[in-house]
């Protein structure tokens, strides 16, 4: 069963990023019909991450432009390629800037969720199959992002980077779960696993740290210490569980030290989401010895090295980084979206804004400003 | 029922270390009988570790002499003091360097063995019950070191830092459990957990390393890749089951990608015993993404930086610090004695040479020379 347009080339509206850092551009382009192993999928709704706006930015990058951005998204398969079988035209889905090919070692490990084949890749801007785009306008090749481009009416992604959901899931709301807010409680839940009345230290309260924040409450922790340099985000944080907010630029000793006091030792487990080298350092050394585990969720823009001393890990501290909350695009997110069906996982509550999608650019200032966690963007408005 | 020098000061031979690298004395010392909850041991075997040899050097550290040295050692309860009731004259035990006070946080930890209590402590030379020493010559105290000097006929120790073992069990062999090759076993089996047919590479192949590599074969590993600047160590190597040997000399590019490129990514485990910093980054970055475990377990004797790119964290590789392998002295050691007796563990391998106790000096040659691995030591000879 397919839709009418399969097989044929859509005309749609997309946000083209046509140069670094300026506003994106709502243009007609074509989007060709998926090819093996691809989908075609229509998005209704499509959210803002801080990755797309660093890609925008795309400072000390290489240029790769015009290109279509976006990547939190839900919506519907329009139509599939050849080989497909998991998904049909009508399913709900969110697509996910990581894939799943379900048989390299990676897929096949349960620890692992970093597949061979269908694995993040910032600089790649074609499909895989034939290292070409699937949009174009006036015969120009308009680049991808990270597979999914959901700054767009319509788009194609690898069918190992979609994850079909609940049908009865709400994609204004489910659709933040496919990036940011997987990440942070996925660090959480499946890394730190903090057992029920531990207590937790969360490093940068924006949404993946907030959502770090969300696992720990779902986990039964006891205290949860909020960490930033920014003194408007410790209201917020209540909503998430933060118990406690620390702001490093309060104190005139190392942040770690501080934490430390304030535990009687160290905090049992940390979740670091600035991707700043020294709040990582910190993190580290903020979990108590014998049982403390500290886990890297933040990305680090510059080449800046991790250091500690090693007696701090010698004492029995763990250190461990994830990606994507260790979750398997495929066969865990759709579990994710449960939570959130069974009321467990609260989401609405990371949506502070929307706007339609002809004011794609306004959710940019937002997010620049400081002023938003998550500004969801409705395609048909 | 204590024997008949319960409560009376024993006169008994012990090897004084008087200065920093000068031969041991063995001279005629009193031992003070046990106080609140300590125990007055009759030690049979004793055994010599690199950690002895470190401190008799004494480089760079506190002078901490007269001292009876040793830690590694079986013997039998000649009485307790007060308030010990899981001990009684007779009974066949380890004196473990470090202790179980079984109330503090650690101990009720089922992740820690780190007791606050009786945690080890290098610096410290009396009993903690009155801050002095129960050894002493003509009114001079001799200083303890790490709560056990084994390098007497008798001892007194604290009863959180006796192991109870199998009165069966062979203490001229079991008494190598009391430290490094538990330290190493324990390193593999109770923190990289290797699953059945993983790689595990073991950098640093002296005793502790070969126990590590002993836990890789018990563990089920299928390739084992030792580690080790010294050539001669290849062959001894495979008698732990070590099946491949790499030494650092013989190639051009920094271990770890050497290693990287044999095992197609990564091994799946590594555990470092060497405490050289270089070799501990050499271990962490050898682990495999997705699923490669580092741990740490060989202590650094200067205060170089562990660094680290902290991708190298975020592409889901874990980084941990043991302990005496993570086993609680009193809990845990006696399942290890256990595992000799049932012939899972082989521990004859790791006991190159005896001397009698009259010639301890010659273990020292033995040791630095880096001809023995464990060298046992009867104190009836």
């Amino acid at each position: 069963m397919s839709g009418e347009m399969a097989g044929k080339i859509i005309k749609c509206k997309a946000a083209v990023a046509r140069e670094a850092g300026k506003p994106l551009v709502i243009e007609e382009v074509e989007v060709a019909p998926p090819q093996k192993m691809e989908v075609r999928l229509k998005i209704m709704f499509t959210s803002l991450c801080h990755t797309d706006v660093y890609f925008w930015e795309a400072k000390g990058q290489n240029l790769l432009f015009p290109r279509i951005l976006g990547h939190e998204a839900g919506g519907i398969v329009e139509s599939v390629g050849e080989g497909v079988t998991e998904l049909k035209p009508g399913d709900k889905v969110l697509p996910i800037f990581t894939g799943e090919c379900g048989d390299c070692r990676h897929c096949k490990s349960e620890e692992s969720n970093m597949c061979d084949l269908l694995r993040i890749n910032t600089d790649r801007g074609v499909m895989i199959n034939d290292g070409k785009t699937r949009f174009s306008k006036d015969g120009e090749p308009i680049y991808h992002f990270l597979g999914t481009s959901t700054f767009s009416e319509y788009t194609v992604v690898h069918a190992g980077c979609v994850a079909k959901i609940n049908p009865d899931a709400p994609l204004d709301k489910v659709c933040v779960l496919s990036c940011g807010i997987s990440t942070g409680m996925g660090a959480t839940l499946n890394v730190a696993k903090p057992k029920k009345g531990m207590s937790v230290a969360i490093f940068g309260l924006g949404a993946v740290g907030l959502a770090a924040a969300e696992g720990a409450r779902i986990a039964g922790a006891s205290r949860i210490i909020g960490v930033d340099l920014n003194a408007n985000r410790a209201n917020e944080a209540k909503k998430f569980g933060v118990t406690e907010f620390v702001n490093p630029k309060d104190h005139d000793k190392p942040i770690q030290e501080v934490i430390v006091e304030m535990t009687d030792g160290g905090v049992d487990r940390s979740v670091e989401c600035t991707g700043n080298v020294k709040a990582m350092m910190s993190a580290f050394e903020c979990v108590h010895d014998g049982w403390g585990v500290a886990v890297l969720v933040g990305v680090p823009s510059k080449d800046d090295e991790f250091k500690t001393l090693p007696i701090n890990l010698l004492n029995e501290r763990t250190l461990k980084g994830t990606f994507f909350g260790n979750y398997k695009p495929r066969t865990d997110i759709p579990g994710v979206v449960e939570k959130y069906m069974n009321k467990e996982l609260e989401v609405e509550k990371f949506i502070t804004h929307e706007v339609g999608f002809s004011e794609i650019n306004k959710a940019f200032d937002l997010m620049l400003k400081g002023e938003s966690l998550r500004c969801i963007i409705r395609m048909d408005a």
